[in-house]
């Protein structure tokens, strides 16, 4: 593909304006006339049975306009796995029994918060309280207590991976080792809280502005819990201000927004406090991982056998999911000719965990990358090296799950060793001062398809204009990582325009094709852009033949879009502007609109993802000695997302991942007490700000991606999951503490290093 | 066409409940964040040059946000004949010379409408007057003020029909008679004062919710004025009420909210008040008729000579499509062997004459249904008997103009007079109580292109889903006529669906399909139910398809479409339910979404119209000849609207129609001074009241308009036209006073029957 001023280039964010200059409305900035303001009640305790509730009280309370429990609604369960109803496992409000401390048992809409928050304290419950497990061990054992009935043992799904003979592998392996991990639970943390806000139209129809990753999965799943038609529920996204996988699902104030504006004929809002998103919020999920891995004398893999428990909480959620992923990720990186997973979904009576950036990788990559580091200091072999040795090539192929298109890994193990002198400061040990590396692979969306859409993966429609503009509809969904930016521009490029030249209207289910799966799994720039091309190109055949036939070409001639012309390759003078050769067709079709759309699936691309994405990182990290706390000094990232469409945007995401990254690996943490989260404020829950940021250099290890949009392939997600290892790996080896359970505190680093 | 419960029932209007309870939202009830009120400075002199204006200490009121003049604008003229731009004669704002007292001068945007108001006092503007005319014969004197220069006699532009040899059939005629009649101007009085409201949104484009008929004529010129790309302004049409005509131009308030918005980047908006509306808002033309017509001795028509001087105002606005329809519908209802038309279009320094219900019938048929009436008298024929003979028939062609392809008009006359006891009433003769008849034919939307759209007249989009709802997309604009309702029951109809199957979404011009040209010339029905259908088609062929390849039907096999299922006629267990089709087409086309277009562009149908309706009215009325009132008794209407799609919503037609008519016939006029309108409330300017309606009865005669949807054609409009010459004749029956000249007022009465 050539370049011009479009691709591969730094375009600001459209919504950058908006948003800095406060214009952009989010959810909650919507009010309507006679809009009702919606509080939810939730369990004080982790598991019981619900014997009485009497709202009475709350409903006679002035300025109430609405109070309902699990009782009055349609009880119709949800969960995003649609292909297997059985684990759809969650209602919208509680039906006979909590599961958590948070769970929702009862909804009030009133005329403003305070009144809503006040019938609140009037609704009486009657809890038979149950015993409760907090963690997947007891969750498991004999005699555990049954969080779901259809779930006798409360594993609730398992994921089995299963290629060549891994025993005999291990058995024959020159070196083996076996390590547990254990990974917690952090906060997606995004700026916005949740919010919805739903309106019943003239014709009883529901339209609901939320903050969403995810506007199909959610009309599907509120119309369902409604008993309502797909179609009779309109879901638009406003602004939303992050999501990070915790805004993926159906909520439980989705569904109470939705159907106590039905219940009372006015709008209703949910927004939920901080408070209520760190205690009783979708969070990563903790995992327990058993990971045994054998390498030859010369360090050359030959298998691993990984087991994962996964501690899900009360719920699915996304669950299933997650079991499926880290049992994937665990698969990536490295040839392993032999591979054995079992995953395994845990219920625990805590927030169910759901999907969170990286998905599975983070935790299943720390596993391995710190085994790979681990394994290298015992085979004596530098830790790049080892990763060099066993590192996946493009055309590789996992057994029946996945081929590797393209793979920028091995420059990448270069490139972070050259530019952070890796050889040269490893050669220090222990001095309080390290140096460690992680490395990732992530998908660039999923080939599964367990949500069970009838529709294309994306859709776009594009229509042109004779005033040479054209308007972009899609369902895919800005949710602050900036998709609508990058989609304009493998727009703008594909018919040789300028951003300016495009409106783009996004994730409105009524208004926009049908369908798109939502933002997660680094899915829109590979699945919509393809969309979009396919879109474009029904455009340009058009308008192509709009210049052949208006300058009597021959038919072998190619015709180019480029500088809002379309004109014949080589003989610019053959052609029109843009707008003139959208006028020209439009003539000849009598007048009709020049429209197309577009769509993409992918098939025959494997199990998981059309397209695996590379990287490697290096953290450089002084360790105090005395307090154990790590101050990480520098970080080195290099990373293959393929063709880099917008570079300063793949720089955003490198820098949000090293934030989450840093978090994960060092301060982030829920404190939990009997299923009770009490660290509910940004004061307590520790994220790192912006001066706690490293300074950091990276390089973009560019491929290209046959099934990427213009050689693209996913840049949002993989680059969470190697701080968390690297780090590990530069704190051992600033101070010989080898730390497999995140985070890593300093009283860890203390107790590690004997000073307590 | 078979009917079901759908075409030809009662359906309730669609909006009705949201009208009812409040809840609909009209653009002035749209309040955006950061919001400013703008309001318009006027002219109060009728006729002057602008010498100097100083905005500066509005500019320095506090709250005062943005004041512009004629001289900050790009200073491009707009007009609705976009074909001919000569006749683009309006600045948004004022340029050197302001032409009728309200011509708009300058305009203020502030914090609130009190600082606003405050700030117009504020300006200083220096007039130097010139002399002004105020009525057509002193407009086209020798000598007279030139209103504007590229029209020095102050004839903006003329019409001229010719046919047969009037001057012949004339000089030959049994019969002939002569005569000038004078009609008034008087007001839309729709009760939604104009108002709307505009944003910049992030990439710098416009959108602008206003009160409108035509979305995409606002689009386009007011992308042109503002210098724009016509697809960088988007225009929403929300809830409006009521238009009449009054509401199908770009207006300066329009433009004024889009180009503040612009220079302030915050939303802007503005809505006028009743006294700006009656004293400076669009009106019906005035007209001066001179009508010269013949007969044979049996009363056979012979030839009309019709000449007709428009009182335009100060500007154009409609005034061009009015001189073309004015003379069109003079040669309307009756077989004219021969006709000559001349229509000119004269400025005056009064505010201008816009489109309005009827759109030129109103005026063109009181002369030609009064001098019906009154050569009846003379050549003792009975008025309905002397129509019949002259009516026009099913196939009668207008040489070079029209072709009629459905006519129920002699029927028409037939049921009114068997409806009212016409015979028995007509023997009574001056005795206090009289009974007359007026007739009409009117459009079903226009043929003519002057606004030279690129696009289809109407388009529709279907999108078919899965769970049995289909999505209708079209520009087509309900202003309170109930075209959302209409369109829906077609397309419901032509699917075999319920009404709330269907959603609709209409009059974005962003997301609705390009283009349709609003609502006006009763068009919508007729055009937009045309395009649905294109497009209905194409989304049953599908499905058809999908029933048989599902039965494997002999070819040969119809399918029919009914209660929500697809199936082959005469053997209704093979097919599917409606939702089950469109699923079976989804999985053939691997997901795609299931879409069509449709569009409607009316071709090969003469200069006019592509269907005409007609009509017959009958009015009694008992005149006090002390105090020369009027008190209409009873009405009886016949019409034909070729298939009546709901009975329910014509009636709605018929009853607003009388109160319009009786109203122009009656009582509404503006009381004029100078220029000045002095009747500026509806304290003083008398519409009829509810109090003052007539009992009626009607009867829909019945045709199949070929080029109708499903038979239909106008229903909306003509009716306006017969009540003031049916009045006027049973005035005349009652007194034996004919008045020729609207309103037919107490002391007109008085003076014609010697009682003054």
């Amino acid at each position: 593909m050539e370049k011009n001023a479009i691709i591969g280039k730094d375009i600001p964010r459209t919504d950058g304006r908006a948003k800095a200059t406060g214009a952009a409305m989010y959810t909650d900035d919507f009010k309507l006339p006679g809009m009702l303001h919606g509080k939810l009640l939730r369990s004080p305790v982790p598991h019981a049975r619900i014997v009485k509730i009497d709202v009475s009280r709350a409903k006679a309370l002035p300025g109430v306009k609405c109070v309902i429990t699990g009782a009055d609604t349609p009880k119709i369960k949800f969960g995003n796995w649609r292909l297997f109803p059985a684990t759809q496992d969650e209602y919208p409000l509680a039906v006979d029994k909590v599961r958590f401390i948070g769970d929702e048992v009862a909804a009030v809409a009133a005329i403003d918060r305070d009144t809503a928050e006040e019938a609140l304290e009037l609704i009486e419950v009657e809890y038979e309280e149950l015993p409760a497990v907090f963690d997947v061990d007891s969750a498991i054992a004999e005699g555990a207590p049954v969080i779901h009935a259809e779930s006798p043992g409360n594993i609730s799904i398992d994921r089995k991976i299963n290629y060549g003979d891994v025993d005999k592998a291990l058995a024959e392996a020159y070196y083996v080792r076996e390590d547990t991990f254990t990974v917690h639970a952090v906060s997606h943390a995004y700026l916005e809280p949740c919010s919805s806000l739903a309106q019943v139209d003239l014709d009883g129809r529901i339209t609901i502005w939320t903050s969403t990753q995810t506007p199909y999965i959610v009309q599907c799943l509120l119309a369902a819990t409604l008993g309502m038609r797909e179609n009779d529920v309109r879901v638009i996204k406003p602004y939303v201000g992050g999501g990070f996988g915790g805004k993926m699902e159906l909520r439980t104030w989705e569904f109470c927004a939705a159907f106590m504006a039905k219940l009372t004929g006015r709008p209703v809002k949910f927004t939920l406090t901080r408070e209520e998103e760190l205690a009783y919020g979708r969070r990563r999920h903790p995992m327990k991982i058993r990971s045994k891995v054998g390498f030859t004398k010369d360090g050359i893999l030959v298998g691993k056998d990984l087991k994962i428990l996964l501690d899900g909480g009360a719920y699915n959620s996304m669950g299933p999911t997650a079991t499926f992923l880290c049992g994937n990720f665990g698969a990536m990186l490295y040839r392993y000719p032999s591979y054995r997973f079992l995953g395994e979904h845990v219920y625990t009576n805590k927030p169910p965990a759901g999907a969170m950036r990286g998905f599975g990788a983070p935790q299943s990559l720390f596993a391995a990358e710190s085994q790979m580091n681990m394994a290298a200091e015992e085979l004596g072999i530098d830790p790049i090296e080892l990763r060099i040795k066993n590192a996946m090539v493009t055309g590789d192929r996992i057994p029946g799950v996945a081929t590797i298109s393209s793979c920028g890994f091995i420059e990448s193990l270069k490139a972070v060793a050259r530019m952070s002198g890796w050889k040269r400061k490893r050669s220090r040990l222990k001095n309080g001062r390290g140096i460690g590396i992680g490395c990732y692979s992530f998908i660039s969306g999923g080939v599964f398809n367990w949500f069970n859409t009838q529709y294309p993966f994306s859709a776009a429609e594009i229509r042109a204009y004779a005033d040479g503009t054209v308007h972009l509809l899609t369902m895919a969904s800005d949710i602050g990582q900036g998709s609508d930016t990058v989609l304009k521009q493998i727009l703008a490029q594909e018919l040789g325009l300028k951003m300016e030249d495009i409106r783009i209207t996004s994730a409105d289910t009524a208004m926009t094709p049908q369908a798109d799966l939502g933002s997660w799994g680094s899915r829109v720039t590979l699945m919509a852009g393809n969309a979009i091309l396919d879109a474009a190109r029904k455009i340009k055949k058009q308008l192509a033949g709009a210049v052949s036939a208006k300058f009597n070409l021959n038919v072998i001639f190619d015709i180019k879009f480029a500088d809002g012309r379309v004109f014949a390759a080589g003989k610019p003078e053959r052609g029109m502007s843009f707008g003139e050769a959208v006028a020209f067709v439009q003539k000849a079709n009598r007048g009709e609109q020049l429209v197309a759309r577009g769509s993409y699936t992918p098939r025959g691309k494997g199990l998981v993802t059309p397209a695996f994405s590379f990287g490697a990182q290096v953290a450089e990290v002084e360790v105090d000695k005395e307090t154990g706390l790590v101050k990480v000094e520098k970080m080195w990232t290099a990373h293959d997302c393929g063709t880099v469409l917008n570079p300063m945007a793949v720089e955003g995401q490198l820098d949000g991942s090293i934030q989450m990254g840093l978090g994960y690996a060092l301060s982030e943490q829920f404190v939990m007490d009997g299923g009770k989260t009490l660290n509910t404020t940004f004061l307590d829950y520790k994220m790192p700000h912006a001066p706690d940021m490293p300074p950091g250099e990276s390089v973009c290890i560019e491929t290209y991606e046959p099934e990427g949009p213009m050689g693209a392939k996913e840049a949002g997600e993989g680059l969470v999951s190697p701080t968390a290892p690297a780090i590990a790996e530069a704190v051992w080896h600033a101070t010989g503490f080898r730390c497999k359970d995140l985070p890593i505190t300093p009283e860890k680093i203390l107790r590690g290093t004997g000073k307590l």
